[in-house]
């Protein structure tokens, strides 16, 4: 990535394949003379910045597509350089005619992101704004789609900024204390400063804390749906469906025996990830399913437990449950019992009598589509409950990352201050948690670290 | 397709999927309106045409993404209506999204091709340039893409259109005489006309004949492999897929037996026809093979005749040669024979006089991919000679018979003119020559074929 300063860079920007309308991007200092040099039309190095121009894309003689070109000029740009975007007509054939041409006039090929970290290089947006611009072309879901566009509109970096000026403001009074040496000043008060961090602190915390919610947001909830066989677990994934006419791909799991369907309930996307049941057997291969099972529990942020409630006994549900919840301890997962096939049996007594007392029970009947809805009301509370009412919800395990270490160094700061340790220690932390909070925006970066960022975006963004 | 008038569609105009922009086009009356309520930026009504702007898409209160919107007005834009082009971060959510809130704000789904459509209706294209848009998205080779070119910028049109305006004067000249009814006076001179007719006819019959050519052009050359087990079919096909590193794609055939290879030879694409071979046997199944085979030579342009140059005898190549001759009367159809193997023995005065008179012989070696790149000049030679050196080729099935039928009554004319029959029958033939010759470019049209033509664009084009 040591070249892109002086580079002009090209690369198609809208989806592979066939489409009425392609877009070829160009980017760079010589994206408006290189486009002018195969452009039969205006003169595109006159023209105004974002105005769009008719015309045709010729190598040589020969007139390779009829075109609009609209021409971005220097910080007004994405990019925040000269920027030419190609509109051509959709066939593959001729993208890749048009790059090739570009090529041969000093264009070179786009690297993954290479657009965005441009955009970032130059100042248009923060790191953790670039970051978003991934997150929003990924977005499947309203709640994950809304999160990413408030990230890459500036909100958490505005947060982490206000955080970081507010201790900058305190870390210059102490390196100037080192500045005076053994004189043995204090230009910062200490008690400011522990209520300063204090503060942070905690706001730091809640940050954290929001990561838990929305990393499932982003990548999907995922539920693990465990039941003997025959309860109904198809019936019940069917019934979801339907109730919500939702999309639903079917992903092949890691193992042939688990696959995922994922569904978006009220703009939050859920992964049901099947699994085996969890009953003692004899049988060696069953036991080994029951092994994959506590596995993919682990994985599970919600565990629905699905019955046939018209002949399950209460034994076997207590034992269910207690096996299930001994490998639950993590508090923020939850289970919910699901009491299906309600009706397959008169004796709605008997079903209120053998679930009496449980926690978290919903009865229902997925072949007659019964109660589905409040099972959907029961898993989108569980993960809303989960948001902490945030404004601002980290997303990002580099951020989450960063801010976990800055918080650290806080605390070292706090503790510091109760054994009242010099300046020069003090500030050691106080850069470093700096540091850590410049690392989020991008105000401190490595070339590794952005190669590592860039490279897991798609080409021509 | 009876709204099209008054209503603003809209459709994603870039290929489905995730990239990093798609585009979204409204056309119609109130494009730029519609646009306008869910737009936050400038006033898109009051800027100029031909100018793109920076802004996000508002659902309510709620940012559905940041764009760039390009704004065309009335007769400048593609469809000769004001149109809007919203270019969005290429996520298939957000996509859907702005559709359905532009929907929402009064605009209706396209239909395919409406976009072409309306650009056809308002004057901006003829029917043939209308039709050649699809024909541009969907070109894979060099050549393809040449002619799809040459017709959308109208050169067919053009010729077409000389030759209807030639043919109109004399119409009308005739009509004049029909008007003057009893009194048998002559304004269009019958030798006159004879000339023109004849030349017409000429030009027709020169453009009927280049739609064997352009027909294969646009879907590939189909060339079957007619070769025995053993001979070398596989290692002759990924011979010449290696001498051009060029595209392959394997489509399944018809039947489970038949694999078609294509490739692009010189800027033009074959489709190599995979086939059982064609001598005598008991086995009743392979005796169905050898049906099958002579069924895919029907459907061939050109034949190669696979055998092992080493172990053949004249007998059998000459029985062979004899069988696939008597299923390939159609003169068009070529036949070339590859003497493959020739590496094989040492015996190459044998292989020579076994060969000795065969016309159209290639000697090659596809192990050790010698004489490859001869084989395929062959086969661009045999598709060049079929240009006949036309500025204008024919591909499409539609004028193909269109032109058919005007150059029927074209003949009609001159034999009435032979025959010196009156003005009311000539002029009945020559107006279906202009009717059949107005199809093409759409002065003559009907709803049916408008449907019929465009119902087979894909949406958003």
């Amino acid at each position: 990535m040591t070249t892109y300063a002086t580079s002009t860079i090209c690369a198609l920007a809208t989806a592979p394949g066939i489409g009425a309308i392609a877009i070829i991007r160009l980017s760079g200092e010589e994206a408006i003379n290189i486009c002018n040099q195969v452009f039969k039309g205006k003169d595109l190095t006159a023209v105004e910045s974002h105005t769009v121009h008719f015309g045709t894309i010729k190598d040589g003689d020969k007139i390779l597509d009829e075109v609009l070109v609209s021409v971005f000029k220097g910080k007004k740009s994405f990019t925040g350089e000269n920027s030419v975007e190609i509109s051509t007509h959709g066939s593959p054939y001729i993208q890749q005619q048009v790059i090739q041409l570009l090529i041969q006039h000093g264009a070179q090929s786009a690297g993954p992101g290479e657009f965005t970290l441009r955009a970032f290089l130059n100042g248009k947006l923060d790191l953790s704004q670039a970051e978003a611009v991934a997150d929003v072309i990924a977005a499947n879901s309203e709640t994950s789609h809304e999160l990413a566009m408030k990230q890459m509109r500036g909100g958490f970096s505005n947060e982490i900024q206000k955080l970081r000026e507010e201790l900058i403001h305190f870390a210059s009074l102490i390196e100037l204390e080192l500045d005076f040496g053994e004189e043995d000043v204090e230009f910062a008060d200490r008690k400011d400063l522990k209520e300063l961090v204090t503060r942070l602190n905690s706001a730091l915390t809640k940050l954290i804390s929001s990561f838990d919610y929305g990393n499932v947001i982003k990548s999907g909830v995922p539920v693990a749906i465990i039941g003997e066989p025959n309860v109904g677990k198809s019936t019940l994934l069917n019934a979801l469906l339907n109730e919500d006419r939702a999309i639903v791909s079917a992903i092949a799991g890691t193992t042939r025996d688990v696959i995922e369907d994922e569904m978006i309930i009220k703009g939050i996307s859920f992964r049901f990830i099947d699994t085996a049941g969890i009953r003692e057997t004899a049988d060696e291969i069953e036991s080994l399913g029951i092994e994959k099972t506590f596995e993919k529990l682990a994985q599970a942020s919600i565990v629905l437990l699905l019955v046939d409630a018209s002949t399950i006994t209460r034994e076997a549900l207590e034992a269910d449950i207690e096996k299930i919840e001994a490998k639950i301890e993590d508090k923020n997962k939850r289970l919910i019992v699901v009491a299906n096939k309600v009706d397959n049996t008169r004796d709605q007594e008997g079903i209120l009598r053998t679930f009496k007392g449980i926690k978290n029970v919903i009865y229902t009947s997925a072949k007659k589509k019964e109660n589905i809805k409040a099972l959907e009301e029961r898993l989108f509370d569980f993960v809303q409950s989960g948001a902490l009412n945030n404004d601002v919800v980290v997303t990002n395990a580099r951020h989450f990352e960063a801010l976990t270490r800055a918080n650290a160094s806080l605390i070292k700061v706090l503790e510091g201050l109760d054994v009242n340790i010099t300046g020069d220690f003090l500030a050691m932390d106080i850069r470093q948690a700096l540091h850590f909070l410049g690392e989020i925006t991008g105000e401190i970066t490595t070339d590794d670290l952005l190669d590592n960022i860039f490279s897991k975006f798609c080409i021509g963004k």
